[in-house]
């Protein structure tokens, strides 16, 4: 496992360096360089297995998967944002309203998620139809019936006496996690022209067991391992897969969420073993 | 004039409808509608006009056209949030943040980026080969080295002793201005497969004299007509065309520039005179 997210760590760190160079030295461009830095890539590692599974070389894959990274990043630092969630910290680094100002995090964002469509749509990304079809599926992927809508969803989940169930829980997760997650994994097959199904039923419940798993490391983690503040779903009362299910019930769910997964594999055999592994890891890290 | 604008209005708030139909009506929804709404539709039309002189069916331009009005409203909500140009009206209406709240401007606005795109790559905007280009000119054009970047500028430029020269305002106005302009007036050209160079060197020169028109009505204007504040940058001792080259020699560049603009439209001759006549608008509007 951590040879494939080293692998993409590495790939993906070089890349960003080569396409964020033209930027400059403005604050924003640095602000967007210290955004897209560090992360576990787990997005881009699932860009990078995927086309790996279906025949994709590197060079071509290396532009989605910085693609997802880039649109993650510019999810985190407006969340970040005094009027979201206002985090002081993350990867370990201030947030880039606390190191510039609120006004540089929101252009930062801005810049990021343009950046995300310039590099899925990028002539190296592949034929016409691909970037095509990449740049569509990202939008739909990250705009107000994706991850936009989770993040909405999960903001007034944070609202005092707002009490979601189960299903709304997961509605909301699909949204802010599932979603890239699907676009992720479904890339490889997209760039290969081959069906995305699979991958996407793959991720999203690997996507599930994820946020499950952020939210038992929310409970049971420390900040310094988890390099943001933790606990903090607790403290506000804002229901989670924890405290809706109990500790050894979220953790269950994981688990059988990362067989889910396991299974939707099958089609394509051993082959697919990396992401199985890249499953289990979302499951058992400490960050 | 007034038929071509008309109709771009016309046009792009029908389709419009249409597209945001499926979003529901959860707050970044109604905020995504709210935020498109009214407006001159100026970049819609130049799509629409530069369509039209390449052979572009506006069933297939309507596309790029919403999107370009998606990416402008985008740009408007977080221009106007507090820690940006705080503003509480824009065209007559209280703005997203006044009628939300903050963080559902944040959210719209970043929507409305995703929903360009999922609009500029569309199977309905053309083959895979004008919809990867449409959608990477497009990243292009919004991102850190187009209309951010000029976000960027503008911001700094209103920091107390930042006293821009001509040549600083003018690159400040490219990024934040032309590069839109300058996209939608090339997308006909790149929908037909043709050189989109005249109608970019077109747009670029138009763009600058909408623009000074924008610091002329600052000073000229009232609120009412215009539908936002004026009088903001003189009472912010921001440098401006008219502050640089005073109120008559602002009006003259603009003149200059449009006939400039007149100019790199030569080689398609009588047929581009809708597009001149957008020009002589762009410095004639009261709002």
């Amino acid at each position: 496992m951590d040879a494939e997210i080293k692998g993409a760590q590495r790939a993906v760190e070089a890349h960003l360096d080569h396409v964020l160079a033209p930027f400059g030295t403005s604050d924003v461009a640095e602000a967007m360089r210290h955004a897209t830095r560090g992360g576990k890539r787990l997005r881009a590692c699932l860009v990078l297995q995927s086309a790996k599974l279906h025949g994709v070389s590197e060079a071509q894959a290396i532009w989605p998967a910085t693609a997802i990274e880039a649109m993650h990043a510019y999810s985190l630092v407006h969340d970040d944002l005094p009027c979201m969630d206002d985090d002081d910290a993350r990867r370990g680094q201030p947030t880039v309203h606390v190191k510039w100002d609120e006004m540089t995090a929101v252009l930062t964002g801005d810049a990021l998620q343009a950046l995300a469509f310039q590099l899925a749509a990028h002539p190296e990304a592949g034929s016409a139809e691909v970037r095509a079809d990449l740049a569509l599926s990202l939008a739909r992927a990250a705009g107000a019936q994706g991850m936009v809508l989770g993040q909405a969803l999960d903001m007034a989940a944070e609202r005092p006496g707002a009490a979601l169930d189960l299903e709304q829980i997961s509605a909301l997760q699909a949204g802010k996690t599932g979603a890239l997650f699907e676009w992720s994994a479904g890339s490889g097959a997209r760039m290969a022209g081959a069906d995305p199904g699979p991958m996407i039923r793959y991720a999203a419940a690997m996507g599930q067991a994820f946020q499950i798993h952020d939210d038992v490391i929310d409970v049971t983690g420390d900040a310094a391992s988890a390099g943001k503040a933790v606990g903090k779903d607790a403290a506000a009362g804002k229901a989670t897969f924890v405290s809706l299910l109990g500790l050894d019930g979220a953790r269950a769910r994981a688990e059988a969420l990362v067989d889910e997964a396991d299974a939707a594999l099958s089609p394509y055999g051993e082959g697919a073993d990396p992401l199985r592994r890249i499953a289990r890891f979302a499951i058992s890290r400490d960050n």
